[in-house]
């Protein structure tokens, strides 16, 4: 097995920097719209044969270094209680948002193995089909980004009613994010048990926190997670606070391995910052696979030099692919990194 | 009238820190939905006397130390001869986008006096029944958020349409900006002709871009206006980069005599960071405004020291006002400003 995106996350040496890509397998390949066309997202996610065959499409097609189980952060909210709907252009749904005492109580800590056993399956039919292939990574939401969705009912611009629950509710806030904190706990110790060779965290709206903010009612969270899943699994863990230029100090002190890195920050500056004690990953503009080819080099070279200094580095794309993505440019991402980091390592 | 602000604005020595709220005329005042209830939000911009009426609201209600025109930034952008509808929870819509050489072409540089009389008529209405009260800024938006509004047709989560003519067609892209750049820079000066006394400009969407790309693509574009102004007025410049924490040194080098923090930045720290030439503002998260009167005044307290330590400081929002924000809330927040600021000047 190429054990590249392993050795990098513990930052030991490689021969080349790995890459993968967040949403790799998704709606711009042409392959995985022909599976996704003969059911919903949800019915997808929930369907191990065919979830695994989507995860490993971009591994056998585009020549990543790692494959990121076929899932969404929703499942264990759904798990825990709630309805959950995905509608089109709107995006997910819970119709009945978690605001009150009564709505914390209510929601149960899942069993993975009763209530999310489609994707312990998944994870185990991959680890056999990824034998001779790449590691595979599990991954889950942060709690508070979890939270977002539950108290919103859905995503949301501002995040007010977070916030408000947050700011004048602390007390029912924290109890929610604790409950939060319990199910992903057990969900990710139970992805490692059933294989997941790396956790990826996935702090999407961490960016609509100030740092005192992140601090006190984001980050704690997290901690706790990962020093639970250090109990029972050595598996490398990533965090990634997306939109998180100002919470890097923060975030360092989550206890991951390697710190995801969104495109808003200089790669150079990130690793000179955060020292030698932890890898990190990214962080190409997503939409910057849209250059032409010599100018896509270009800036991959410059992210390549600057992750040099890490500790250890995947290179990544800075947020998920976008979905009107020519495949064709992001195997040059993906070529490109392979191409420049063995000349330069 | 009290001149704080504009002292503040320059570095000039004040009894204590001025404030003054993002949107503060809009939705979260009563007394704004009174008048807005009789005509849309665009007849409401267009009708000098009701717009003139809505900016001092906030000034005789709460005791803000500034005033800034009720307006839109997307208001040049009709006069450059598009259609901009607004559509109530869609926000604008720009039902025939500029994503080609002719609709580039199609654009004109709108006359001020005779396109967008409305708004120096809103400001020449202001300026008199300001007399005595608060200094008066006018603004616009960025050329780079401004041209996002236009490519995209309104709205935008990802700016995909954006980035990909910035990537893949540069040279559509700067044309497209330029002729922004222009129509924003004659607008910007028919207003300080006409009485605004500080000028900012927005650049809302600065954040979604990469520093590479922010300094090659937008920043010019700012820069560039800014020197313009420079040659006609003396009125103080604020420039706004919203979400703009890993662009902080590059904007200080936009020219404008104060940089908008938004509430993701550590105060203290940008400040550090951007030493003794350039003005702050900012930068509570305005939906921090829902915390129990103490914790407010707390995070206050905070942002007054942090902002303490630069040339001159302008307590604000690190955003717009959310128009679920109880206005006596709003009056705590602009309450302890003067207050704390007073003890400690």
């Amino acid at each position: 097995m190429n054990d590249t995106f392993l050795k990098a996350c513990r930052g030991e040496k490689v021969d080349y920097t790995p890459v993968w890509m967040m949403r790799q397998a998704g709606r711009y390949l042409p392959e995985y719209q022909k599976v996704r066309s003969k059911l919903t997202f949800l019915e997808l996610c929930k369907t191990p044969e065919l979830a695994a065959e989507v995860t490993i499409q971009p591994v056998d097609i585009l020549g990543v270094d790692a494959a990121i189980l076929f899932s969404d952060i929703l499942i264990p909210l759904e798990a825990m209680g709630l309805t959950l709907e995905f509608h089109e252009k709107i995006g997910p749904v819970f119709p009945n948002p978690v605001r009150d005492r009564q709505a914390v109580e209510r929601l149960i800590i899942p069993d993975p193995d009763e209530h999310l056993n489609f994707v312990l399956e998944t994870i185990r039919i991959l680890r056999r089909e990824l034998a001779q292939k790449v590691p595979l990574i599990g991954f889950a939401g942060a709690p508070f980004t979890l939270a977002t969705y539950l108290i919103e009912g859905g995503s949301s611009k501002f995040f007010f009613d977070t916030k408000k629950m947050m700011f004048a509710e602390p007390e029912l806030y924290s109890s929610l994010l604790e409950k939060i904190t319990d199910c992903t706990t057990v969900y990710l110790k139970a992805q490692a048990a059933a294989g997941a060779q790396a956790l990826q965290i996935f702090d999407s709206w961490a960016g609509v926190l100030a740092p005192g903010d992140f601090a006190r009612c984001a980050l704690p969270y997290v901690q706790r997670i990962i020093a639970d899943l250090r109990k029972s699994t050595d598996v490398p863990i990533i965090y990634f606070a997306n939109n998180g230029a100002t919470l890097l100090d923060l975030s360092k002190t989550s206890g991951a391995d390697v710190l995801g890195l969104d495109w808003r920050v200089d790669i150079a500056k990130a690793v000179e910052q955060l020292g030698p004690d932890v890898s990190v990953q990214g962080n190409l503009d997503p939409i910057a696979l849209l250059l032409p080819e010599k100018d896509l080099r270009a800036r991959v070279a410059k992210i390549l030099a600057g992750g040099s200094k890490a500790r250890g580095h995947i290179c990544n794309l800075g947020h998920g692919i976008h979905q009107f993505t020519p495949p064709a440019q992001a195997k040059i991402f993906i070529d490109a990194v392979h191409e420049l980091s063995r000349k330069t390592s």
